[in-house]
């Protein structure tokens, strides 16, 4: 069968999904095509297991793709001189312009033992979800390897279904590349209080078992009870499809892309996990994959589909997590990680409560703490930590980054508040930790 | 007595604390004087009533102003030959610099019988609002005169006490200088919902009774009973302390000052309440007071009080209330303001959840409008009505504003998601009303 598109998109994920959305009414004729017949939403696999409690409650709804030609299928091979991609079911469709979003696979560490029934990655797929869900629900002792984002909300997930959790972290805390030391020792500080168990420092050896895994051995010998095992320790893009299109690809990195997001290819374009990214702090590489980066790429990509207009700025970074009450958030370079890039720093921090006065009902202690650099008084990167609020005062934060926005300019933010919905203006955490930033400098010189 | 500082505050509210935190730790001995013993928080003197239950819990913590030295006295006069102040009980205070932060009284309309036993302006003092508070308590029948922000709080909250409450508004709509109609048609149903009757586009021509107000007679003849009324039609700026020393000053728009926030006496600022305003987009005066706008202009003062280095650059305005579960919030021009204002418009709109998957526990829709300059696609306004993070996307509006955002740079926004805190990066509401006001505008050329 041979179809014809002016826009065709590969991957049904956010990047390729957010690529359609924003492409739409624009575009002509639009073809997205995904291998699964339903698509999860991947920031929401984890709370399959202990708050949605189904893997059907996390599906990313087609109806987003109103106005596009979905088709459940596989591409196999594109023909870059014909401008043609080729399914695995045998069609055969023209493209005057594709997008690449084919995603990336969780990294799968080489030590012994990986194979053993009841080791899982968590792959974006309804059907492996559901069988790490049955198979969860007949265990009691889970490892998880990797204290990142997934194996931190994983591990929270899990503890809520009754199961004995361990978490193995090869860096010194969890959630260290996101968060500087006094965050994540909050966020492990929850964990432990909900019963999760952390090793953090340590990396896994083996895991032992005959067909089922029974033990995690760690680097330092000690072992670890497990009738299942995660393993979280980060993904890799999927370069396949592009590399054998002859596109530029480098495995650790992905797809090659210009700042309009094209690959070497004019008329191809890759965005999200699939693809290569920049910091916009430091300009160089950076492999950092996350929903929000994709729909951004997929946004700038869709934008440029018939005439460069827009260009990346780079990835500047926003997380948010949640562990039982405990929220956290964070925008652009840790205080660590902006000394690595090698800026002088001045940080600025402010505690508060969420709410005011502090005797409103659920009022939560509110941290925020915000990085200079010393010489330009910009900004460079925030965290927060807090209530249900955290994530958007995280975006408060990624905005202001955004915009290079400099201490006085914080100071001076224009901010509403209200007793139930923000702190009070009179200490409203952002103003207070530029303030702070201020005073430290000047006292410092 | 004779005293003696560096900067002298005048004014324990908001604006004066707010000056007293900035100045601190740069600024050498400061005394504030402020009449009240205890100061009350603003913003939450209406949760006085349904939620907090106690004056006692909606107090500014002295605390804020440790390193500042504490008055509770009058100033009656200030010198400015001497630059001295002084005070009711005899203090003479010599100052280099001095901020007036001594805001506002509520507006007491001329209609007959205002004066009755039972009727009430909201005075921001703790002994009123405690005999406030008693007569509510014996009370069954409250009009609420004014659908403003204190109205329609005060409304909300007083009906959580089981009061029969209406409220009566001049406007067409209940914060209809804040909203657009379709936002404040949320709030009002949501306050019809839990029991508040609304009457507007009717003023009040008089308060019958006795000694105490029995009814509230409306300019179209209608009455309502009433134990109890609550004038809410606005504030105007304290200005006579200025006056009597010579300072510019206007009774309706406040004490005049430049944009270095200072009198037209360079030793002496105003800020808050008191001070003049200007409307960041059209540099005209604006008659609007808020919290959050007179710590900002506190700030901008406290900066700026030995030697003049920012601008302020005029109020956005930016607000934010609940009713019940209902939360909304909004920041720069309505489409109507704008469209008053001279602005061709064009207008975006998102639908969406503040969770994701929307089958999220709690989940709740949020529903954004944005409004942009037709000519440069710079963002005037924006309105938003959700759940609880209302009020912090409300904040990141303002960021957008203050930064002359366009729509295509609110597109390409970067930002943060998590399932239990934000909407879905692919949908993320603020992206999403921009994506529309752009397609919009291309359809309408």
């Amino acid at each position: 069968m041979k179809l014809n598109a002016d826009l065709v998109i590969i991957g049904g994920g956010p990047a390729g999904v957010t690529a359609a959305i924003a492409a739409k009414d624009r575009t002509g004729k639009i073809i997205l095509i995904r291998k699964e017949k339903k698509a999860l939403i991947p920031c929401g696999i984890p709370y399959i297991f202990g708050t949605l409690r189904s893997p059907d409650k996390d599906i990313l709804p087609d109806k987003l793709l109103d106005g596009v030609d979905l088709i459940i299928d596989e591409v196999i091979s594109i023909n870059r001189r014909l401008k043609t991609v080729t399914t695995l079911e045998g069609k055969s469709i023209k493209y005057k312009k594709l997008v690449l979003a084919v995603g990336s696979t969780p990294v799968i560490p080489r030590v012994r033992g990986v194979e053993l029934k009841n080791v899982f990655a968590i792959k974006k797929d309804i059907d492996h979800v559901k069988k790490l869900k049955s198979a969860l629900k007949n265990s009691k002792d889970l490892v998880i390897v990797g204290g990142g984002f997934i194996g931190v909300e994983f591990a929270d997930e899990c503890r809520k279904m009754g199961m004995n959790v361990t978490i193995v972290e090869l860096l010194p805390h969890c959630l260290f590349t996101a968060y500087d030391k006094e965050f994540c020792i909050r966020i492990e500080n929850k964990l432990r209080e909900a019963g999760v168990k952390i090793i953090t420092g340590r990396g896994v050896k083996s895991i032992l078992g005959r067909n089922e895994a029974e033990q995690v051995e760690l680097s330092d010998g000690k072992r670890l009870r497990a009738d299942a095992v995660i393993m979280a320790i980060g993904v890799a893009p999927n370069t396949e499809l592009a590399r054998e299109s002859g596109l530029k690809v480098d495995e650790k990195t992905g797809i090659h892309v210009d700042k309009y997001m094209r690959t070497i290819d004019k008329n191809i374009f890759a965005v999200g996990d699939c693809a290569e990214k920049f910091s916009f702090f430091t300009r160089k590489p950076l492999n950092l994959r996350l929903s929000s980066i994709a729909t951004n790429e997929a946004r700038i990509a869709a934008t440029n589909i018939f005439e460069p207009s827009i260009k990346n700025e780079g990835v500047i970074g926003v997380f948010s997590t949640k562990v039982d009450d405990l929220c956290i958030s964070a925008a652009g370079l840790t205080e660590n990680a902006a000394k690595r890039c090698g800026f002088d720093v001045v940080v600025g921090e402010a505690v508060t409560v969420d709410k005011h006065p502090d005797s409103m009902q659920e009022a939560r202690e509110i941290k925020v703490k915000l990085v200079f650099d010393k010489k330009t008084k910009r900004i460079l990167g925030a965290q927060v930590c807090g209530g249900i609020t955290t994530g958007e005062i995280g975006n408060i934060l990624a905005v202001l980054i955004k915009n290079k926005a400099t201490a006085e300019d914080i100071k001076t933010l224009q901010i509403g508040t209200h007793p139930a919905l923000t702190p009070s203006p009179i200490r409203y955490p952002i103003i207070s930790a530029a303030e702070n930033a201020l005073k430290r400098d000047e006292k410092n010189g």
